[in-house]
């Protein structure tokens, strides 16, 4: 619970808010070797909700267990 | 210990309030790779207390250790 | 060493304060996958001080390094 | 999102700067023992922004997954 | 680099200052298993430096690091 | 990115500030088992820079991935 604001001037909130607005594909790497696919729904300061599949309960994932995230488009 | 207050205008605490306001099943996932299942009974700004079944005692779960929460509703 | 004290509103705090009074037998996994026993006999901001039998010297354990405390009780 | 900027005084974040406006090859390991290559395209607090090649997407590194970051030129 | 100073009115940092004042031998567990022994020479916000022999060269341990400790006494 | 500046009071600072200083041949183990050796060229809040031979090109280490220094002297 770090702070209660993501700061839209990042380029990494700003890569974020992109792949959200466009639901562009996704690959997610966590920390602990865990891979999950999907498009994000929102970004807050604690977590990213992905979505694995159009219409489905999204997904958290803990913001401090991203490794790494890629682009499939 | 980093802050004493969670931020209700979060969409990730909100989501988590709600889950733990409809008891809904979820799957929770750690960094080390623990599966737990349950439904959240409350939410503070280091621990999730996990319910395994309806009224056995809650399992604190380290905020910071979470990586996947998953609903099975 | 975040900051120097614990907020007792915390239900998390109030939780192990709770488990703390009452000696209650816990079984607590560290993110790296070890497993202790004991009760609980002091907790502050970096560390749990844990007792694996009455009147042994405790052993710290780092608050990060929690991922999950069960009760026994 | 620990703090909304960088500090161009740290030689860390100089180091950086100078591997990003160079494109200097480099080799990224992370906690998890992930290993990737390609060049840098921007810094934030948050994320470190890796192209694997020359116009291809780029890749969101969690900085705090940073383990090591070697220069292969 | 969290803060600059410890906080002596906290239990665990007074339960180390004792270790160290008394030089009571120790065995450390990081988070990675790593596990170490020897008596604590200073601490500080950051680093624990364990002494495994007298007259060594202190070792410094990431305080985060630090999973579990244990008085051999 | 924690903090932009490192207290030069702390112990462990100046413990790093003098490896640095002497050019001190080191072993460095990452909270992920990974091991490096050389000499440490400075420390920033965020990563210390390690020369693994003279006059070659430093490695970044990100400050929270150390688990331990040793010093080889």
């Amino acid at each position: 619970m770090e702070s209660s604001s993501i700061d839209p001037s990042l380029p990494g909130v700003r890569q974020l808010q992109s792949w959200i607005r466009e639901a562009t594909p996704l690959h997610i790497q966590l920390i602990d070797g865990t891979r999950l696919g999907g498009s994000l729904h929102w970004q807050d300061p604690e977590f990213l909700a992905l979505q694995p599949e159009p219409n489905t309960p999204v997904i958290l994932l803990g913001r401090k267990a991203i490794a790494v995230i890629r682009s499939l488009a």
